[in-house]
């Protein structure tokens, strides 16, 4: 009857800790919302980075000011180390306003919106005129072959598929033609390609992004064209197929630029060596003031942290905020990151990445080397899903973290990437668009704050459940 | 053993039925959102509701107009029958601009942003100069009383609670100040009332909305201020609580008009006696082109049938469209609606509606006039979750279903109310903001065929499970 009564009493002690843990965590992801809503600081960082800073792509003075800022604003925190980290990263500037004019039928002319892609090489100094041939997959140049493509301007105009709930899967289901046109179709001698933008809408703005050329492949210029632009092209060239596209382009590739990641970080106070980094990227394109695409990103990781220094909140384990360099076109500062991990020995638990836009929150998704790191990641996300559902966080699924984070699959991270509803970000990713009035300020702060409940739980307990 | 035979094969075909309806479902769901995303109607009938109709507030010539688009609307969809429904309602103008000029300290005076409430009287013709008193309840009244009170201008200032994740509830705790600051303070002998706009953002935009007089109270003109109006007079007073406002407003509320509702229907063809209503209201208010309130509902609902038609489904139960009049300023549409079915003893199983804006979709609430009800409706929704999950609907619970079906509630009709995500509604509730512009096409279209998806499962399995 004694043991009975002590196994009892441990019961009960025991539920009444698991009782007393769940609302004491209830009660302070309540705090980690109310103080990004109330007082946080995220909306006017990105106000700072969007209008002060603007556009910033790899090798600008203007990346280079968003790192100086990034860093005096880390400074400010008082945190326990900010540094920065040297990264070579590609210089490649736009040039003058690139020009297309379409000449069709009856001597008609029409300028349509292209920006020239990431990394593009320019047209000759009087421009390109030539003939187009529209196709809608990298796979159908191989059908047409140097015959039909030989002096050609290649037109990649397969749509984003609307009917794919996840904008991001419409994505990655059309950016091999803006990633890979040039470099596929160079070979059958054509003189440049124009991708249709990646984009939802029927609209005038055209996309820009990264293309890669491949070693040994002549590097022909490659423009994003608007949709209504590609729209218009396509119904053109359907009445009359000699209809001609007049291209123009000056950009430039310089030689590679020093510049720099910016990290700061909160010491943890019991596992000081298991490190939770949450990023963002401090680089965006140059058409825009980057704010979805990724101001969003940084002033979310920063805020994490003032929200632990705000609560005077110390957390068990290392929080770590990396703010990466250059992921646009060449992600070397998460190359060069993932590299200094590996060299000095960092356990990395879990990275969280946002680069999905500053949109209403929905969840996390896990992403590792192996199912065990998955599913172990998964179920913890799961175990917290009735502390995090008061604020609509709802979607903890398999799938991919980010671009910079994914470097550090190999050292074996849970990596997570913070979602936020998917359906406005390509309205603006990577066009003239993406900018500081397009973020709502609510949905970017409950953003900031629903990825530092997420870093407070993993850094209360862990990935293994401890009972 | 044979017995245990026929037991097993009536198990396992009872299972192979469920699964063959859940995969019908699946692919009926699945067409509902491609039809919606690819060749849905929506966005374009909104575009003509708010670019050639636009603001339509009760009684105006818009008001009509919008009854007569909506009426040859559904008439060109082919349904079985299209209706209008007579509907007496109030018709208030708000004459020229309004004026308000703030008066500070050492002769410093700025005009602030107001709008008139919804059914406010004029000031004098030369308009109101007063000393103002600045409150944060209709409580708080009493307290000042008639001394502090007589002559002067009333400011409610209470701001929406940022810190409540729906907004919805934050403007509940807020809008008693809208609707009944005027008819509490006039028996304090207050000139006038203005009141902070029911916004959660900082800006020069006021917001409209309803207030009531009471009877036997005296009338005194009511205005919204925009919130950075709001923050400057609330400064200016704690500067110099001598600070006067200048108020002139020469709004006027005409004898009733006749107007209508607007009803479509398509026939149940196994039970068309039951009824799920879907609807949304009609009218707006007169500063903006109601593009969110309630244009997106009001397309939305006719987008439920038209999708029903696009695919060729014939539902099981009756699917009824109710486009009411009046629901800013009277609810006097949806009044009328609910005793025409009260004497005609029709029966509504379901009545949904959409007025909570064209964004992203979240989910339903379920109300009724009693737990069982609404318990019923709940289990009901849940038993659909994981239907509905691919496409990121995830809330279903108890709540306020919506002015213009709530009139329902009392013959016991199990209403729904569709909940789109809440974060940037109150940006352009009322405001001269709410235009089609702000509502992102994909958005909308998800809301509707997530209604469109509710409507079917609720037209093929009823409420009560039939197993």
């Amino acid at each position: 009857m004694s043991r009975f009564k002590t196994l009892f009493s441990i019961l009960i002690s025991f539920t009444m800790t698991l009782q007393t843990q769940a609302q004491e965590d209830d009660q302070i992801i309540r705090k980690i919302f109310d103080g990004a809503l109330i007082e946080g600081g995220c909306y006017e960082d990105l106000r700072h980075l969007c209008k002060n800073i603007g556009g910033r792509l790899s090798g600008s003075k203007e990346a280079q000011k968003a790192v100086e800022w990034a860093y005096n604003t880390l400074n400010r925190l008082d945190l326990d180390s900010v540094y920065k980290q040297e990264v070579w990263v590609p210089h490649w500037e736009r040039g003058e306003k690139e020009v297309a004019i379409l000449y069709g039928r009856g001597g008609r002319e029409f300028e349509v919106p292209i920006c020239a892609l990431g990394g593009s090489v320019a047209t000759p100094i009087d421009g390109i005129k030539a003939g187009i041939v529209e196709v809608f997959s990298l796979e159908e140049l191989e059908k047409l072959g140097e015959e039909k493509l030989k002096g050609k301007v290649v037109f990649f105009n397969r749509p984003m598929d609307a009917k794919l709930i996840d904008t991001f899967h419409a994505y990655g289901g059309c950016v091999d033609q803006r990633s890979s046109g040039a470099a596929t179709s160079a070979p059958f001698g054509a003189l440049a390609v124009i991708v249709r933008s990646m984009n939802l809408r029927l609209d005038d703005l055209p996309h820009t992004g990264v293309q890669r050329y491949k070693e040994g492949v002549r590097q022909i210029p490659a423009a994003a064209i608007s949709t209504n632009g590609a729209e218009l092209m396509s119904r053109m060239l359907k009445k009359d197929a000699t209809t001609e596209i007049f291209l123009k382009m000056s950009c430039k590739t310089h030689n590679d630029k020093l510049s720099h990641n910016v990290i700061g970080e909160i010491r943890g106070s019991k596992y000081p060596d298991e490190i939770i980094l949450i990023g963002g990227h401090l680089d965006s394109w140059d058409v825009n003031e980057g704010a979805h695409d990724d101001g969003a990103g940084v002033v979310q990781s920063i805020e994490v942290l003032r929200l632990f220094k705000q609560m005077k909140h110390a957390p068990e384990r290392t929080i770590r905020c990396v703010l990466w360099m250059n992921e646009e076109n060449g992600a070397k500062g998460a190359l060069a990151y993932a590299d200094m991990v590996k060299k000095k020995g960092e356990k990395h638990m879990v990275a969280i990445e946002s680069d999905r836009g500053g949109f209403t929150p929905r969840g996390f998704t896990v992403d590792g080397a192996n199912d065990a790191i998955k599913d172990r990641g998964i179920n913890r996300l799961k175990s917290w899903e009735q502390l995090l559902k008061p604020y609509d966080l709802h979607k903890f699924e398999k799938g991919y973290g980010g671009v910079d984070i994914n470097f550090l699959k190999d050292q074996n991270v849970t990596l997570m990437g913070y979602i936020p509803d998917s359906q406005r970000y390509f309205d603006h990713h990577h066009a003239p668009n993406d900018v500081f009035e397009e973020v709502n300020k609510r949905e970017l702060e409950l953003g900031a704050a629903s990825i530092t409940s997420l870093v407070y739980l993993l850094s209360k307990y862990g990935l293994e459940d401890e009972k």
